[in-house]
């Protein structure tokens, strides 16, 4: 998302600005940097003593883990489909 | 992922020891923390300038991107199957 297209959107996340490059709308944008920033707020409110890069990190982790939980659900659905077409 | 359940795993990310704790599997833990890592890489490889809290941001923004992306194939999924069953 960081790297190609042509939009450039400036978004607040936990306070500071980041210009986003890409291809996507800035509505989606928008949403995207909010739902980064509620993570991030989340995460902090159950662990106070996190400086913003480790909890920068953590929200990423937390991410990746729900990705691959969904990513998952989809493997299956797509694994129940086929056998259902047999 | 980080704060409830029995499971202490620390995991390397970007060069630092992360302690999470919850209920997933070590193997699953380091599985997530590897793609976190990778990420970061990857987009600091196309953003050399950027310092790691900046780039840990941007590493959230891109999976959440990534996952809004799922979770519309999902739910578009889910659709089609409502109407195939109507």
């Amino acid at each position: 998302m960081a790297e190609e297209g042509k939009n450039r959107i400036t978004v607040d996340i936990y306070g500071e600005p980041y210009t986003i490059v890409g291809p996507e709308q800035a509505g989606h944008v928008r949403m995207v940097a909010d739902t980064v920033d509620d993570k991030m707020r989340e995460i902090k409110k159950n662990n106070p003593n996190l400086d913003t890069k480790r909890l920068a990190v953590l929200t990423s982790v937390n991410i990746v883990n729900d990705y691959m939980k969904l990513q998952e659900k989809w493997d299956q659905m797509q694994e129940n489909q086929r056998k259902e077409e047999d």
